[in-house]
């Protein structure tokens, strides 16, 4: 195999009350990725024209472009990757992006060396394209979006992760055009939280655990509240309490922010539930001069796909 | 039916990660409990001989009592009940037993009045038993202590319980005679913890709730640790550190403190690794001069038995 076209997914991470350790990864939105092995062993970036596009090609700077040059390193190929990436997730927006593209990169290049590499060798060398968009990088988008499903993350270092089951649900998404950057996100954070809160958002982390596994819904419902991050982050990002309350009142079973944001998602039960929350939201966005993208998935429980 | 005998069972709670919202159940060591119905409408206690028969027998200062007293109350009865508890539970262990004193009062009353009232009633009058030795008690002895099995208790104040599926092991539970006071206990926690750790420990939470429904035993031992309490509480109990050396090294899958301790537990896949822990265990507290009591536990799913 000489080329390869994969679509690259969009994630979920935190899920409002499991900041840094889970994700989940969606069908919708994705990036498509198509690797050309070329003769020298170097690589090539082309950013194809999206609206999303604004990107370095340059592949030092690229979160696809150093793993593969790292791939090329370690692995001692005597070829090299054209790499043409059209981005279909808005960047900086919470929703995984630059972990897409190197997530997606990594399982490309992994396809065309007829899969020689475990998942872990695959996380860790995501993780390593991840660091050029963010210093200290969690697994919560990349794991999600290399192997699909929702994914705990229990020790980034260790990469010691799990599945947890998710079925016949569907994300309403919402990307407000607010720039939040994920440092800046982090910043205002606290270092430190009441012993209280943290024992709350806990006892809600494992009941949504037990929730997924119970396929409990009343329990997803109560238990998918974030009390920690919620109210530092919802700050940045405008009218967040009006989309949370239509959300809640559409009848999602959780609502939260979308990683760092400003991206902000619904759970639902049901796809109608969902389409009500993202029109409706568009919406407020709109009137008030906002540009606002808006998808609704389903759960994407393998991750990239050869197209 | 005039009178019931019951065994009401100690429980183990927190299980390292989870503090104040885990608590699992196990089949010893156990209080025996008589309940006679009386002609009053009153409430008699009689404490019956045995090594841990220091506790008050009246109602109104008894965990047992107090829900006694507030049944006939609430529930309008023109009858009383005499109670006859036999301690087999040390007492301010770490191993519930005053709630199990709590849970198993008003188990045994539910079913001389032919089960009228629901687990969450149950769970109610047994937490206002609670208060008598702690005054803002969580459900994470009571509620196993009731039901049986491991309990998560995502919020005490609405009762919002869920159960998490544990089968197969084994507890050994080293009761060392040292004397702590759960309000010492949790003064000795800090008001605010850094955000860090509270994010290992909510990972860590997560994972093993993932991994007992996964059965995952090697998901189970990475994740059954307490970043947060431990450093603190373990403080108050001799030679923890030789426990939990002597634990990890026979093979547990975890341990930790139960409860506020000074009971510890380990986890364990079989009886011969739990009864190694509690040999070696009881052989250094003996040698230095402190009693201590060793119980070689399976988890009892149930809760309370009628015998």
């Amino acid at each position: 195999m000489d080329s390869i076209k994969i679509q690259a997914p969009a994630t979920v991470a935190n899920l409002s009350c499991g900041f840094d350790v889970l994700g989940v990864c969606l069908n919708e939105p994705y990036d498509e990725i198509e690797i050309i092995k070329i003769d020298k062993p170097e690589v090539q970036i082309d950013i194809l024209d999206s609206k999303f596009s604004n990107i370095p090609n340059i592949p030092s700077q690229n979160t696809g472009g150093v793993p593969a040059e790292l791939l090329i390193r370690d692995l001692k190929l005597n070829f090299g990757f054209n790499i043409k990436i059209k981005k279909g997730i808005p960047l900086c927006g919470g929703l995984g992006s630059s972990a897409a593209t190197s997530a997606g990169v990594v399982y490309a290049i992994n396809k065309l060396l007829n899969s020689k590499l475990s998942d872990i060798d695959l996380l860790k060398y995501a993780l390593e394209g991840e660091k050029v968009s963010v210093s200290n990088p969690h697994a919560d988008n990349i794991a999600p979006g290399l192997l699909g499903g929702m994914i705990l993350i229990r020790d980034t270092s260790s990469l010691d992760i799990s599945k947890v089951p998710i079925n016949n649900f569907y994300f309403a998404i919402i990307h407000p055009d607010i720039k939040i950057s994920t440092e800046v996100a982090r910043n205002i954070l606290p270092p430190s939280i009441k012993l209280d809160l943290a024992i709350q958002q806990w006892g809600n982390l494992g009941s949504l655990i037990n929730a997924f596994h119970l396929q409990d819904l009343n329990l997803i419902k109560k238990s998918m509240q974030d009390v920690v991050i919620e109210p530092y982050r919802s700050s940045l990002i405008k009218f967040f309490d009006e989309i949370k309350k239509i959300s809640i009142n559409s009848g999602a079973l959780g609502f939260g922010i979308s990683g760092s944001g400003p991206s902000m998602f619904a759970l639902c039960e049901n796809e109608n539930i969902a389409k009500e929350i993202v029109n409706n939201s568009k919406e407020i966005y709109l009137e008030n001069n906002i540009d606002c993208d808006t998808y609704v998935s389903t759960v994407n429980n393998i991750g990239p796909k050869v197209i």
